[in-house]
């Protein structure tokens, strides 16, 4: 068994347990694990290593894809070791921890990671952790359910651990697609064109004997915590549905779209959900994390080709997709995410990017990280690679939270992630503002009128009318932008701020 | 004479005056115009139009590359001839419109108004009027001291307006690259891989016929507004380079670093002026403005090549460089804005970019737009492209305006235009802040240290530290953060606000 797994042979040597290849890391270390999205995380030697820091304390900076399943970052938090960690997380105990200045965490855009390790312009990784399905006869490592930043990690770190994880099926080798930029002043262009373009290796190189320790695991990832569809969801797929469709009667572009992109969450996969049923067809994906819905899209015919840096699915979804993935393979690439979320592929593909809001303002600024302006949630993610540079930038929200306590639509966003120069159409279950071509006094207008919950609504256009009266390109009453945030966080609710 | 400049003959039929051509702009179009940080603007055209609209009034919408010289856009804003103007301006007068709602502004990146355009997401342009030192045999426009978006707009339009302009040296032709991207899904990599990448054609192509008027002018460009060096700019330069050697110090570049880009104005200029007594050589320009520095660069011989949008001089060094433009021509490229601002060649060349703050905070963010929040200056030009895009991204600004009444170091900045995601390093005179790898805490430990000017130094520690009391990864007390402002407004200083 470990034999088809451990395909070059020298390598077999070279099996530990999983304390023996925790034991490499030193304090001090920064370590590059793989993992993106709960999906393809190294599993046993985190742990092996959280545990050993319970008895004989150690610090670590770790880098990642993305976010880790198995409660991996509340773990190592909960052990002490992270002293810092990026670039992106979604775990309520790390995130208590980022909070109270425990652990420094830089959110970073997904894309420039690993531009920053190759230039020497962060301290380098010493020691690179990753997840495979196996290893090629030349000592190639093949990835599972995530690419994320595994092949920079391995490629630029001293020493790698291999995880060989055995619930990962071996159909996972072909699917993955890795081409690392060449160091400046030779690099080329990218040479991705569609989707599907296949423009690299389906293994990682490295030098067999940088890799120091190989460890076998059984864990399977987590499954995505995504909750279904409700009414509000299914609101704003529709709201956006009707826009799409006004756009293709408009010629601006066919039923087939331009390729999407979609961030991780609820909303956003219940927005690609709803494309089932729309009379758009052979669509195509570049996105970072493919979810259920991706899989619905293939099964109802609608999809043809999805290209992202890792799969996270539903636990249903996961037994239902991973058994046929020889099936999905054809129509599936999944890339390192300096490539799944590169600026010069998502300009040139023309992507429209969905992604999610914590709120929005009048203007069309987006806070997609920060509670009360202060505390962290997960991370901008990739979203400020794909707003920036995509085709149209989408940002969808309910339009109010806990109850209504909330309004997701503020006269001024507490914390600035994409500025309005990056935001084209914003949705809620309201309805939706297209905001292409207006100045901020039109687009103050337009979102008020569209997306605003009927309780904020008169509030929200007294504060512009107001604002407005004081001049200005992009009226504000500065002592009162935050009082709703205020008025919040002291009385529990934003309402008669 | 005319015969050499309008070398399609049949072209020659089509010389009218400008009140002849103005008459084809009607009520309520879209009209392109060129010019880029005044350079190469049509000249005898709008003034033609504002003279008209005195007596026969009409509104119009007006994009351009960027902002435009000879008071253009000042004159077409007291004629009351604009209703819409994107993407850039810095007009004092028509400033005074856009922040009383009288004109509608749209502030987009530099890189996206064509893009937009291309894909019709916006309004398309009726006629573009477009300033050329010459029509080639075949019909081909050749621009001027500046490419902004004038091929876009003369491709995309279905009528053009050609001036010539006698007083731009024949010596242009042959410094211009005009490539521009497919559309999409036939779009491929864009083949600039050196600033020197000659891509394209050195004129625009455009069908003879759509030539609808050839207009004759003498009228100079504009010269630059920019200030000379003083002791603070030399301290910001200072400062940088000392940075910067540091940085080859460690391995991280040559003595030649990357690719420069710098953003216009008399802080970006002075910086890389700064360059002239530094030991870097063999440098090379990929930016958007080419200003006095590049070419006092050239003379010391520290510049290679530079490659831009346009070329905009103070009266000195316009007089000096155009005669000798024969002598630089090989060593320069002007390309359209499209391009010398596109994320895919930035991303690869990998620029240090330049560019100036009006305000930053503590964390990083950083406004380059709005003056209190709500009033505009400029608009955010190719900044955002650059710094999100770049290698390194570096604001600079002075930590003190008004005699010390404002501090250009915030609590919180009052509009954002640069999120910290996409600020590696600030710099005033006081000294430089390097941000890369750092979380929030630690970056305002880093900013307060280094770039506040002593005067509102512990002010801004105390409120840091009183906003780090109450947690968060990014501490803030929202109803205090914007007291500085405030207190400028309604006491004229931000001194113990």
């Amino acid at each position: 068994m470990l034999r088809e797994r451990i395909r070059h042979r020298p390598l077999l040597d070279r099996v530990v347990t999983a304390d023996e290849a925790a034991a490499l890391i030193k304090d001090g270390m920064t370590v590059g694990m793989s993992g993106f999205t709960r999906a393809g995380e190294a599993k046993a030697v985190p742990l092996a290593l959280a545990e050993r820091a319970r008895k004989d304390p150690l610090k670590i900076t770790l880098m990642t894809g993305a976010s880790l399943g198995n409660d991996l970052d509340k773990t190592l938090a909960e052990a002490h070791v992270l002293a810092r960690r990026m670039p992106f997380q979604s775990d309520p105990g790390l995130r208590k921890a980022i909070n109270a200045g425990e652990v420094m965490f830089i959110d970073q855009h997904l894309s420039e990671t690993v531009e920053q390790l190759r230039t020497n312009q962060i301290p380098p990784v010493d020691i690179a952790v990753v997840e495979a399905v196996a290893i090629t006869e030349q000592g190639g490592i093949v990835p599972t359910t995530s690419v994320g930043n595994s092949a920079s990690f391995a490629i630029l770190a001293d020493k790698v651990i291999v995880e060989i994880n055995l619930s990962q099926p071996v159909t996972l080798e072909g699917l993955h697609d890795i081409y690392i930029p060449a160091r400046r002043p030779a690099r080329m262009p990218i040479p991705v064109v569609t989707p599907e373009s296949r423009v690299g290796l389906p293994f990682i190189p490295v030098p067999p004997e940088k890799i120091v320790a190989i460890v076998v695991s059984e864990k399977h990832d987590s499954s995505a915590t995504i909750l279904p569809p409700d009414d509000d969801t299914r609101a704003i797929a529709g709201n956006l549905t009707d826009f799409l469709l006004n756009e293709v009667k408009r010629g601006r572009m066919g039923y087939e779209l331009q390729p999407l992109q979609a961030g991780i969450g609820t909303i956003a996969n219940a927005v690609l959900h709803g494309f089932i049923d729309s009379p758009f067809h052979d669509l195509k994906m570049y996105s970072e994390v493919l979810q259920d819905s991706t899989f619905e899209l293939f099964d109802a015919g609608k999809l043809g080709f999805a290209s992202g840096s890792s799969i996270t699915l539903s636990a249903k979804m996961y037994r239902k997709v991973l058994p046929r993935l020889a099936e999905y393979k054809h129509h599936l690439i999944l890339r390192p995410q300096e490539i799944s979320n590169h600026p010069e592929v998502i300009r040139r593909l023309g992507l429209i990017c969905i992604n999610t809001a914590l709120e929005f303002d009048i203007y069309g600024n987006v806070n997609s990280t920060h509670v009360g302006g202060t505390h962290m949630m997960n991370g901008i993610g990739g979203s400020g690679d794909f707003a920036r540079n995509g085709y149209m930038s989408i940002f969808v929200t309910k339009s109010i939270a806990k109850n209504g306590a909330i309004s997701s639509v503020v006269p001024m966003v507490s914390h600035v992630d994409h500025t309005e120069h990056d935001v084209d159409v914003l949705v809620t279950e309201v309805g939706l503002a297209d905001l292409r071509g207006l100045a901020p006094r039109e687009r103050a207008q337009v979102i008020i009128a569209n997306c605003v919950h009927p309780d904020y609504r008169d509030a929200l256009r007294d504060y512009y009318v107001r604002a407005s009266q004081r001049g200005g390109h992009t009226p504000h009453i500065l002592e009162e932008a935050f009082s709703w945030h205020v008025a919040l966080r002291d009385r529990g609710t934003m309402r008669s701020a």
